[in-house]
């Protein structure tokens, strides 16, 4: 079967093509977002919910014969979900916010077998530790540009790494897709 | 000052590179490698010598303007230490070994600044879980080649992501080269 990974993130495509997987690509609308509110602020159920409504919307669109992957990655200090940041500012209020505290990724993954209809949903959660950062820190990690496209405004692969002393979980989670759980997902779904 | 990393490893080449690093490469030789004994057989001891010895090999043959970064990772299982793989049949024992457990990977760090003489020796210790492997993902792993030039025959950032549902600590401390780590000692020893 094939796989369709259902996101426009170029960090996922990389991940899945790193480890030999074979897939393709599908952008979901933009539309298929869930609303925080109908998820009782509750940043995992959220996470799925996003992962099911992305993965949905692809299946839709995409050949019987195919498995659809679904992934959205959320940063969450203590109960405030941290999205992208909207400029530099913003960057630096997140950052700030992040300094010197642990907090939690959480990717929401929703996989379909489009062939018999039927879905997966789960989530992968990772802790993640963060040094206290100094306004220099902070200031020469917004000038490199690494924050802006990122949640939470930072990329543990990149120049964030600098950051993070460790976590506990799965290094991918972070990254924006946790390869262990997602191919778990894949083998189980496939089996059915 | 300029950063030499005392080291052969790709691996670690990609990572100091990745965060943006201006270093160049010096090799050191085979010779810079302390006996397990010597060690009393400690895996802690082990690694912190290995990489004083490639510090500070490369060091003598350094000019003064400079900062001589060495490092050696060690997979410990129990307290058995898991070098490369000899063949095949030797990467199935050890794949074997991990399956299931957690292990510990150790990487020893030294960093000379060679201005002034002085040199800061520690380690990076993370945990790594593994998932119980069937004998079919471990032939299939083995025939992929990854295993063969790794410590503990695996490589967490590759197709062994697979097999490991989480870990402890610094990730890149997996992958040869605990960044937060090394560039702390970097920056305090540049300071002195």
């Amino acid at each position: 079967m094939k796989i369709i990974l259902a996101s426009s993130s170029p960090r996922r495509r990389e991940l899945l093509s790193h480890i030999g997987v074979d897939f393709s690509t599908a952008v979901p609308p933009a539309s298929a977002e869930a609303s925080i509110e109908a998820c009782r602020y509750n940043p995992t159920e959220f996470a799925e919910r996003n992962s099911f409504m992305k993965a949905g919307e692809v299946a839709k669109i995409s050949p019987k014969d195919s498995i659809v992957l679904g992934a959205d990655t959320i940063v969450v200090l203590g109960d405030v979900i941290l999205g992208k940041p909207k400029d530099g500012e913003d960057a630096k209020k997140m950052l700030l916010a992040l300094s010197g505290k642990m907090h939690e990724v959480i990717t929401g993954v929703t996989v379909i077998n489009n062939k018999i209809g039927r879905s997966i949903t789960s989530h992968e959660s990772t802790e993640v530790f963060f040094k206290k950062l100094s306004s220099e820190e902070i200031d020469f990690y917004i000038k490199s540009g690494e924050p802006m496209d990122k949640a939470g405004a930072y990329a543990i692969q990149g120049l964030g790494s600098l950051f993070i002393p460790g976590i506990k979980g799965c290094f991918f989670n972070v990254v924006g897709l946790p390869l262990f759980k997602c191919m778990s997902m894949i083998r189980d779904i496939s089996e059915d």
